[in-house]
């Protein structure tokens, strides 16, 4: 299949597979690097990386490129259409308060469940280092958890993963995924399904972080469970 | 000029500007409205729009396209790369409870300053519906003038803005930039430049926004400003 003939743009699936190919390490890629890792050819590589940097996406130090802050605008219109800036992160902020916990949201993509706000203050969550975008493991978080029980059968392409099968239909039963402390670094992390206002999958969720032995159970079923239901409804028409 | 004799990408160009052409109110473009928006044709814009549904940056809900929550990977790296999840917002957030008001960060991208650290706490910050990869206003905003201010002058090419000349030689001698509540919306801010380890010139700023009359003169000077300058120290080797 050549480009020509092809219903896609090779050029352009190759441009965006190029921009997330960039180091984490904050020390730059040369073409090289890049061309490497991503099996192009130097030249095609040079040539969307010259793109990018006339574009301001990315800047040279030497032979070296690096992302710049405009990358961010890429996500932008996404935040924007979901109204995550004027409605979610003032629920999501009031209702933090309310419960005295930071609400985080993660949506999924395809098989992904990204980070979509960001719970500055949660500890576990810092000490990962995820921020927006950041993907997050769908059988091993309540968050993930909470969202895959909540999807239709044929979606729920994830049953291989450990213990997932009875504890989703727990899941779905409670209404909420409860993670214990189970690597004893001292958190505990639940969440619910959050919907959109015309579907009956879940799209993501919505979850807290706390430190373990800060709520009792009655706390979390009487309290946090329905605080963050409450919020997940506020929010569906954003979602 | 063609795209073949370039040396960049006018395919991988158009594509990006795609990804930003997509409308904030979450109700999806058309083919049709984005061949419009960006003036390009329509096989053209089906091709590229067809591009990112097949990578799963946008999704179909009949003819309307919107973008996925996937787009907000796009930003990852630059995320990581400065270490925003792992060290930028761990000092920040607990500069924050130090200081008891939530603080902003903002990066210089080209002639935009762009949010970087969002700090989902502010009223006014939410009100303005601002999250990651929003554009701030340089000469407007606290934040934006204290960038400036601390640019080198053949850098600094936004001197025809309001008053600005003047007000940036004070806000260099004084360290930081203060906008008293000029809307009467009730809030004010208050911002110190951010450095890299190597630059002497800001690569972006360092805020907070609070109510009107919460702090006087003697609180800004002597422990706000100096936190958020021990704050911008901290973070250097991240920007």
């Amino acid at each position: 299949m050549t480009e020509a003939d092809s219903e896609i743009s090779l050029t352009f699936a190759r441009g965006l597979a190029l921009l997330r190919a960039f180091d984490a390490d904050g020390k730059g890629m040369t073409v090289a690097d890049l061309a490497r890792r991503l099996d192009y050819t130097r030249a095609a590589t040079r040539r969307l990386v010259r793109t990018l940097e006339m574009a301001g996406y990315v800047t040279a130090d030497g032979t070296r490129y690096m992302l710049t802050p405009l990358v961010l605008k890429l996500g932008l219109g996404f935040l924007q259409s979901r109204s995550i800036g004027r409605l979610v992160g003032p629920v999501l902020h009031g209702e933090s308060l309310a419960l005295g916990e930071p609400i985080s949201l993660a949506l999924l993509s395809g098989r992904e469940l990204v980070y979509v706000v960001h719970a500055p203050t949660s500890a576990k969550i810092e000490t990962a280092g995820y921020t927006i975008g950041s993907s997050l493991p769908l059988t091993a978080t309540a968050m993930g958890q909470a969202t895959l029980a909540f999807r239709h059968a044929p979606d729920l392409s994830v049953q291989d993963g450990p213990g997932t099968d009875q504890g989703l239909a727990t899941i779905r039963a409670r209404g909420f995924a409860h993670v214990p402390d189970t690597d004893g670094k001292g958190f505990c992390a639940i969440a619910v399904p959050a919907f959109g206002l015309d579907t009956d999958a879940a799209v993501g969720a919505l979850g807290i972080v706390y430190p373990n032995g800060r709520y009792g159970t009655d706390h979390l079923l009487d309290v946090i469970v329905p605080n963050l239901q409450k919020c997940a409804r506020y929010i569906a028409m954003a979602l």
